[in-house]
């Protein structure tokens, strides 16, 4: 609803946007969160939930078509193929997408789809993108990114060991992936793979390549996938994946050998801002569900209904005011990207990167502590959302890498700033003689005695 | 291991309580452990899960058995059946079971049957102890305590509203409830039922009752288990259960008509202490695979391990204390409870009941947060036993009506430190006047002109 | 410096206001900031803290008047005095006043001088303007705001008791009052005074009446003043005053009988975003010392700078992240009350009233915490800092008072949100038959037998 | 009061140590409270509050002395001169002592004379211990520790530089120190001082030898007292001193040269705990004083007593739990130090350093929150118990160089903690062998085609 535009943006969101954003958000409560259980219940259980395509999720993609929801995610002016929003736009409307969890996929704006989208738009070359881009925009096909490694610790990702040797026109693949997200769906047909194409380079930065391989391709296993606590995600799934000699066209090479670096870092800045968006969103449905809790006149402990105790109050009172600190924060950070692009806004996205996932847990945790039980259970997507959530506090890097990262560019300003503050200090020293006054110190004048 | 036995309490726990101790820390460590993942391999997949008995759970009761490790729950002098333990000693052990998912069972020493145990020993006629506490106790059946319901706040117990309607000799039960734990197991045998049997009594405590209801009886719906997060505790699980005019003998009910209250009242205490040592041994266990993976040689993000890093020596450290006091606290409500009784410890027990789960939850997610995507995955033990602990603070009232309980407690000291202080005041002002000085109050001597 | 605004909002800020920004922020760092300690030397010791005139004070004054800097909180459009900035940029220019103890007098921007200002620019008659706003306006005199009580819950301004009784032409006050700030000051002037001139009218709200009562006034007796931790804050102090029949002529009336809440009220929304901006200021200027102390090459406990030290960096790094998330909070109330006025921006104001002192506080902690002793003592301005923005969760009502209000102001939104999840709810159910599927229910076909 | 003995330590503590308990209690609840402010007003102000010796403190130690309330710090059975308590024992009183500012003063159990005299008493020769522990001991002298220097990171007491050159039989000592606490009082007459005697030594913890400096010996000049949040803590103070040539009769130095390290180790462990239960002392008085104000019936913000807020009464019981909880923790090392001696309880000791300021300032603060402005005022010992307590988070070493070393201490673990869960895992892979399972992997089956 553009009501929820923060006054603060309201003049940089153009009246097509403001348009886009309250189909949006009447898409999103109207069509998408009421379909999120038959969603689930159309994948069932057992083996046969990784064999599921749910046939509301067509519904979805279609209506969300007709209404020109469709691909807002790739920003105006850097793509032809841009529906012509900015990442501030964008990241409004990613809020609203946030609070279900078929909408981002119906309006083909879920990640890793999104970031995959990017970087062949970006590096693709035109076979590249006939072959796979046009699909993928299309919501025809799905993708997974495969970067993170079981055995070493890839938040650095200089790390990273699945071995890419050139063989030929070939490149052939050895190693294990991990956090494959979205390698569990049946219509996942491309992995973008990250690898180290030149492991004995002396850039530590130029040693990785990204290739794409299709899905099936000989020597790919797909061992498993992972759980999040206790949630299998599936049809995504997050895959664990070994490629025992997986051969691959050079062909498939995207932008060039010991350019990994490069593409990455390119798809980090917006998939950041649209998971922190939406992880906002969630926080507002999270809130929501808590004011319906508190207001349910069947629950009266102790012959109060839940929103006559101040402790609560409390709880909705300091939610209201995190959400809209953090969604702020994310808000100066797509508009720094728009203007500066992502480069120039790596403080700006790290702040958003940490400071959401952390809020948006904490506002869960007290709804689900105003529902008890239910909280915890099927009944509410409350514990569902904080398990989703809690893992971007690792995805992409742990949150502890970011802070580092990011006090060490702080403290940048060390010497300058020590400068300044011993340039303060002298000239209080000649102030204070130009006035004849000395600082005074207590107990100045304590002369003790043998 | 004994080693772990605070200094405080060191001389309070008898040699052979030590020795037990040391046997439970043995076999948690060497059988229960490495069989908890059996035990899940052997629940399997699907419908199947709630209709399985893993052997692996026979064996470790029969070595249990052997090793004399068996029932040490029951205290020490207030039941025949006890091995003879204080409440201090069995909370020493239970740290150690409350690391091991199979540990609590496999002695016997799983909740809910050892409340349930304690309610057929303390207030169950001879009948009902041969028949129902006798294969409890001998490990042959397990049970369920049905009490929170889903339609009313069952923080507040006098919410409850399954109706027990007498005629003739027999109780007809009609109504719904939830969250009863252990309801889902085949060999679930026993419902202990609390239900209003007389619900215009103007005594709200005095219309409750408790009765035993057999599994299978005719009415009996099970709809569904429910989840927490997204695990699903087979076959244990979490039970929604209806009661559709169960018609259940008189000689069931359990010490009276009308006494529901003060039997679910005796029944809390020592059961807070469990669950609270056992988080408690949760929290250690998470530590521990947090030194293992920080001591990982070959997890080095930015060429250290993480136990060079000074933000995770510090987790490690605040782990340490936050568990250490915790466990003082628990251990402080043992020997209260063993002194002078649950109904004296209410505070000590509620002190424990609060801050327990919440430290375990801090120390978990440290541990989570150290693994990256291991922690949240099947990988580790650590999710699971977080979304376990999670429930502990909603279960048995959430933690903010306790901390109301409580704050009301404490303010009856109000007017008597009203009082006193009042009383500190006048003879300041006296020793003033008679030492001939005054308070200096600073700018007391401004006098400002018009 | 112009270089610190925000993204968000550097399109709403105009050059003029950027020039006058840098002109600030060059005016407090180099002049304001060194002529701190000296403005504190001149002071002195004793009681003649409270007869000072520093003539640092005036200094900088003079040079302030020369560069233009000079009543800027006085916002463009709402009075013919205004040097023509709007809310969002003076908060801007407050930001750096907020680093120097002299800067906000030098400016003529201090409280509580600003709000009573406001107040009489406002509602005051043309007479009243002449004889006090002018020397206001001109840096002349300075002025005290009574309102809060002793002996009442003032964070709830019914409650206040100081009786303005008419006679004649003038009113006869008698009462209390404390936290009376400036009124220490010899160039004190005017203490603009809430009282009840009505405290029988049935509308709480149309009790009490403002008047402007001259210091120095007959019956008038500054009883001490209160300190802030161990700091006094003089010459400005915290006045304990009392009243004791005091005249005052009835033209000095603002507004007119029974308007004191609508003065008052329009008083605070302003007040609120300059205080919350100086913090800020503060909080960006803590965190500047702690980066010197950290780079400091003499301090290397165990061998290595702090800086070495990872849990600094992530201090430093989380100050960022929590300075920056609370400006733009700030900053968004602004751009709304330069948009709509402070009433509809309630939401917006008490999110920064609440959130910014608790962070200020946070961050100039962790500076006096990296300090050491140095950090408690007269070395580092941080003690100080943190002493006078601990009243700031007091002043103007509690941090608590302000949750509540917020929390049910939030809650109002509980009926609409339960209709819309639960027509939601219903169109799943319709969703769910259309498509033949049912909600997976784990053990939904449990069936025990007796 | 005895009653306030918890439960898990009753029965260590003796009937004598209970009834001086009592009286302990009754002194400074009847006494020393009530004197406080009069010990206040008798300091006076200016330069003359560093040459008070405040009549009502010799007053209050006849009295303690008559009681039979002298000296109670120096532990059972490690010297003659004790009146016979343990470290639990003592420590129990030592939280009384702390409600008040003038009873340990009164009772000679004040730092930093307790640390110094354990130090003579246990290092000193007969000659020092009859010209300066007797004196002590009689309370007619008091006395500073000199350790802690501005110019070096001191929480690495290998850093202290004040030079000790040895000419003839005299000492000659060349530096500065601050923080030297007491160093203000007119009675104070020897500083026990550590500082470099052989500053090349190979060995860094053989460098510092420990001397016994008379005041005012020549060459000594008090420079200046230390101000904490801007209380100077007159007569008593924390000194600035420099040393320029200072000879001392080489017969002072304690215990040998070279053995600085050694002295000030023994030292620290028993003034660590009592600094801790005098905190819990002051927290427990913060919140009988907040207790009084909730129940205040003037106190209606809102129309409702404080008490009757939510919030307010979560806050009493958490500060009751929190309170609890480290007082447990304290008492658990000072046993430890009973049974086994310092050394062996180094990680208890920093368990009780780190974790009881932090609550003691959380329990402080919640006060001064119920209070409003009155909290941070000179009218409640709130600001002033905060402000004395938050530099116990420094003394002695920072927090965080506590919980690095012991994270260092607890990571010790990590290789043993590795092989024992490697072990497991082992045993694991054999027991799903013999059982013939294989741990259910969700997604293992999926094969995705081409």
């Amino acid at each position: 609803m553009s009501a929820y535009i923060p006054d603060l943006v309201a003049n940089r969101v153009s009246d097509k946007a403001k348009r886009q954003l309250d189909l949006v958000a009447k898409f999103v409560e109207e069509e998408c969160i009421p379909a999120d259980p038959v969603f689930e219940a159309q994948i069932g259980e057992g083996a046969s939930r990784w064999e599921q395509h749910p046939a509301i999720i067509d519904e979805l993609k279609a209506k969300a078509r007709d209404l020109g929801l469709w691909n807002m995610f790739l920003p105006k002016g850097h793509y032809k193929e841009s529906p012509g929003y900015t990442n501030l736009e964008y990241g409004l409307m990613a809020e609203w997408l946030g609070k279900s969890r078929t909408a981002s996929e119906a309006t083909n704006c879920a990640a890793p789809d999104t970031g995959n989208m990017e970087v062949l738009a970006k590096y693709g070359n035109d076979a590249q993108k006939a072959k796979w881009l046009k699909p993928l925009l299309e919501g025809e096909i799905r993708s997974a990114f495969l970067m993170t490694e079981p055995a070493v610790a890839s938040s650095d990702a200089t790390n990273i060991q699945l071995n890419m040797r050139k063989e030929g026109d070939e490149y052939v693949l050895n190693g294990s992936k991990w956090w494959s997200s979205g390698a569990g769906d049946p219509r996942c047909k491309i992995y973008i793979v990250m690898g180290k194409s030149d492991p004995n380079n002396k850039d530590p930065y130029k040693q990785q390549s990204v290739i794409i391989v299709p899905a099936g391709t000989k020597g790919i296993k797909i061992h498993r996938m992972l759980n999040v606590y206790g949630y299998d995600d599936a049809p995504h799934g997050h895959g664990h994946i070994s490629f025992d000699n997986v051969r691959v066209p050079a062909s498939n090479l995207v932008l060039g050998e010991g350019r990994g670096f490069e593409i990455i870092q390119g798809r980090l800045g917006p998939g950041r801002i649209h998971h922190a968006m939406r992880s906002i969103g969630a926080a507002e449905r999270a809130l929501e569900w808590m004011l319906m809790r508190i207001n349910d006149p069947k629950k009266t402990p102790f012959g109060k209904q839940l929103k006559e105790h101040g402790v609560i109050l409390e709880w909705v009172a300091k939610s209201r005011i995190e959400i809209d600190a953090a969604r702020l924060v994310v808000l100066n950070a797509a508009v720094r990207m728009d203007d500066l692009g992502p480069k120039a806004s790596l403080k700006e996205i790290a702040e958003a990167k940490v400071l959401v996932p952390q809020m948006a847990l904490t506002v869960i945790d007290r709804a689900v502590q105003a529902f008890g039980g239910a909280g915890v259970s099927q009944d509410t997507p409350l514990a569902n959302m904080w398990a989703q959530i809690r893992t971007l506090r690792l995805a992409d890097g742990p949150d502890e890498v970011h802070l580092q990262q990011m006090g060490r560019n702080e403290n940048k300003r060390g010497a300058g700033v020590t400068q300044k503050i011993e340039s303060q200090r002298q000239k209080t020293e000649q102030l204070l003689k130009q006035h004849g006054v000395q600082r005074f110190q207590p107990g100045a004048n304590i002369q003790h005695k043998l």
